[in-house]
């Protein structure tokens, strides 16, 4: 039971697109009040942590229409419908770096924005990598790089890493060496 | 110069709304073929990571409509026009908790969904708190709770801290207690 439950009393699609579709909701307020809410739905998405042998991090170098700028992020994508987070974990690593895990973990899941959507991403980390070819998208640009710790907080010191799941993709690491470390 | 640059061809406004407008934009590939990017525009946000004297974690649990639920997060809000972030931290921080803060510190800044949207969050870390009267908007129902790092570990774990931003938060603050221990 929800004590600032938010009840919905009516709900308008607005726009449904390929990728999101946007709502307008009317809600009922815990004070008996009203009040308008924009909501985003989302399919929902995975991020893959991958690290190699070498102790390098995998990242995919891509131009992002929303930002007007390419950034460096560790490997993600959406879930087709009704595919498990896993399955898709290992199908966007392959098709975007071509490596291929021996392990992949689910380590949590998080909400992007919860202000306005839904997209909940299910964060992986893989190992035991191995190289093959990768398979981009159609409309999908990518170049594959691997950095060292250091060199990819060098890269988020200069934001050409910029986004929420790799920052937190770099902390899960640096918790990871000094646990290892000690 | 960007080696990935998807060039607008046309921009067309779906929706404009209180928090977020929907465009739909035309680009141009790299290749030279076209495609179709949803683009959600969103004006910034803040979120602060308040650490008492007593080394608990200042935590907001209100409902999130998006998501359907209530979740645990760190203070956080959209930017006012012209209004520059650590501005808006002190703002927002004082409001949604009542806590001002001595010192306030720029961490990093992230982008939440770089897929779709264009928000961008600045993340501060609040110390030095003194608490007053809380003044939260009037369509805004949050509870303030104050967390150890064990209990807001737990929390994660069983998904009432189910968001991105305060995900990283936890891990931040975990850093910062690994680094002080040694």
């Amino acid at each position: 039971m929800s004590q600032f439950l938010e009840k919905t009393i009516a709900s308008k699609l607005i726009y449904e697109g390929k990728i999101i579709s946007l709502y307008l909701e009317d809600v009922q307020l815990p004070n008996g009040g009203q009040a308008k809410r924009e909501v985003v739905k989302h399919p929902g998405a995975v991020a893959v942590i991958p690290i190699t042998s070498a102790n390098k991090l995998v990242l995919v170098r891509q131009f992002r229409k929303a930002l007007e700028k390419e950034i460096y992020e560790i490997p993600a994508g959406k879930l087709d419908p009704n595919e498990a987070p896993s399955a898709c974990a290992v199908r966007e690593l392959k098709e975007e770096t071509g490596y291929s895990a021996s392990f992949m973990k689910e380590l949590t899941s998080f909400y992007t924005s919860p202000g306005f959507a839904d997209e909940l991403i299910y964060l992986f980390e893989a190992t035991g990598l191995e190289k093959g070819e990768a398979q981009p998208d159609p409309d999908e640009f990518v170049e594959v790089v691997e950095v060292t710790l250091a060199e990819a907080q060098e890269l988020l010191e200069q934001k050409h890493i910029h986004d929420a799941k790799t920052a937190y993709a770099i902390q899960h690491w640096l918790i990871k060496n000094i646990k290892r470390s000690k």
